[in-house]
């Protein structure tokens, strides 16, 4: 095949994300979202309204010879049994995530992948967010020192919206739907194993599901990620706070405004009595002098781009013979089963010593 | 005796910590710090030089029949037999925090004061922090709704003092020296049980000790309470942050800036399409119109007195017979195995199942 093919696309459940898929293919020249199938009727009129095809049921979109990648959209609950059938056909397949609900689902998916040499790749897409590449950035430029803890929290008030996000047996609550994202980007931005899996779930508004969870993550390397989701959260955090050696690092929003604080004289000195600071007399939380550390402000890095177009071009760079899949299905795995410890620490209050 | 009488002191350990009692209790007429024992003769100056007796021994100082309280300021890992001393010399204990190391110790003093009939008390005296009490009342006044989390930091940057709050033998680390009084607080606050502990420990500048430290501790009245203290934040979060079902507590620092954010209208309606934020295309991140939340401002309650005082006001009414005392050991004791289960949870990197 040329390197300047063009990729045709049939979408399997044309919600929410799938919405943002076509408009977003409308920046990528290499991409044609040819058609669609949805069971539901509206979707489908959408769909022909906005000059797709539509099929009659998912058989017929798979068998359309034209279609070299389907997109999976749907609940979480089938994602195993329409990946495998579009394997099957031949196709290959990017799946919104979380790629499956359990582990053995995926398994069965990758052998299939294996044994069809179709390509199966997912969109764990927030590794391009800029909030989260100015965090590493500062990291890997070593602007924190030896870092200890990375805090990590996405917290709304609204709820969760109504339909299978807060159904369980299709997937929803909070861990599977922006707990992957989190998870993934300790996971890509280390080469480190998860030895301990702590977490808390809360359903505040939502029986059914966790609509709050509070995740503590120890990787080999020294560092303990902290990640926490919520959806009545009616005051933020910080989306991210990182604990290095040298220096604190804060990154107040999406939109990246943040500072790091680093240590110039960590001998400030001690006076002999103790100060009455307004924490009362404490030597410890006494405040520091100014001139003994340096502010380093954050910005949102200008290089980045912050959207799925790069989910799509480590595909179609797979899909050219150029380069390996950047968002492995392995990669995904190792994610899926950080989730499933954290339901089964939540569930039996136990910290799950883990080898991922 | 009298309902007027003086209670004459005898301190046994004039560091900083005496030293902070020895000035406040300049305000409480019914105390009279007579006289002092240190090993240290700089401080037994410091003492003669501010009109105290200075004893030549621990036993002088017990032995001189005026006294009515011994004071306990020393390191931690001599609390234990010098309560024990104390009271089979005839004398009331006031006992630094924290109360011993281990609660093996606690008991010992606990069977001793039976047996002597003699008081023994703890200066957990931070149940009267303004901070805490205004984030006590609000949460009590069901501003909140149910509370299902509590964070409480207490965080600085400043490092360990050297001495002996370095060192592990000595009962240096946070979590015996601010840790005690984070825990205490919660317990203080709710009658329910401890059901479950995870405590990560970090060493960061002091090999010996914890110098920072990120306590779970999962209470049976669905409250699950995040203590942190930490010597090496350059920059801090919050003193206290709950999330209640109805609305999000912050309070910033010790002087009590905070505020409430209360939901007035939890179906802010969902829109079909999934807005784009900016956390990207979410439904569930997306903010919240300002009209369906009401701001409560939360500032320091005026009524609270927030030093020493009520550490010996409660001891003074137990020695006059008038009520019982405010700061018993078999609080101190469960705080302890608290802190046991913490450091028990951060060596085997296990949530420790606890019926505290």
């Amino acid at each position: 095949m040329g390197v300047n093919k063009i990729y045709n696309v049939g979408i399997i459940g044309f919600g929410g994300m799938a919405s943002n898929h076509f408009k977003q293919s409308k920046e990528l020249d290499r991409i044609n979202m040819k058609g669609v199938f949805d069971i539901n009727p509206e979707r489908m009129e959408f769909a022909k309204a906005n000059g797709m095809v539509t099929y009659e049921s998912r058989e017929a979109l798979l068998n359309d010879p034209d279609i070299d990648i389907v997109l999976i959209a749907t609940p979480n609950d089938v994602h195993r049994e329409i990946a495998i059938e579009a394997l099957r056909a031949g196709k290959n397949v990017l799946c919104e995530k979380p790629v499956t609900i359990e582990s053995w689902e995926l398994e069965e998916i990758m052998k299939v992948a294996a044994e069809t040499g179709k390509v199966f790749t997912v969109d764990q897409n927030r590794r391009v967010n800029k909030d989260f590449v100015a965090m590493r950035r500062a990291v890997e430029q070593g602007l924190l020192g030896d870092v200890y803890v990375i805090e990590s929290r996405v917290e709304g008030s609204r709820g969760v919206p109504a339909g299978w996000r807060i159904d369980k047996k299709q997937g929803g609550g909070m861990m599977l739907d922006w707990g992957v994202h989190l998870i993934d980007q300790i996971m890509y931005m280390y080469d480190a194993k998860v030895t301990n899996v702590f977490c808390k779930m809360y359903s505040i508004n939502y029986p059914d599901v966790d609509d709050n969870f509070r995740l503590t993550m120890t990787l080999d390397n020294g560092v303990t990620a902290h990640i926490e989701v919520s959806t009545n959260n009616f005051i933020k955090h910080p989306r991210w706070y990182v604990l290095g050696k040298d220096g604190t690092l804060q990154i107040d929003d999406w939109d990246c405004e943040g500072k790091i604080i680093r240590c110039k004289d960590r001998e400030d000195t001690w006076s002999a009595e103790i100060p009455k600071s307004k924490a009362g007399p404490s030597k410890t939380m006494a405040p520091r002098s100014d001139d003994s550390v340096d502010i380093i402000p954050i910005s949102a890095p200008e290089d980045v781009v912050d959207n799925l177009n790069p989910t799509y071009w480590q595909l179609i760079d797979t899909l050219d013979g150029k380069c390996e899949l950047k968002i492995k299905p392995e990669q995904a795995m190792r994610v899926i089963k950080v989730m499933e410890a954290a339901f089964q620490s939540s569930e039996t209050g136990e910290a799950i010593k883990t080898d991922i």
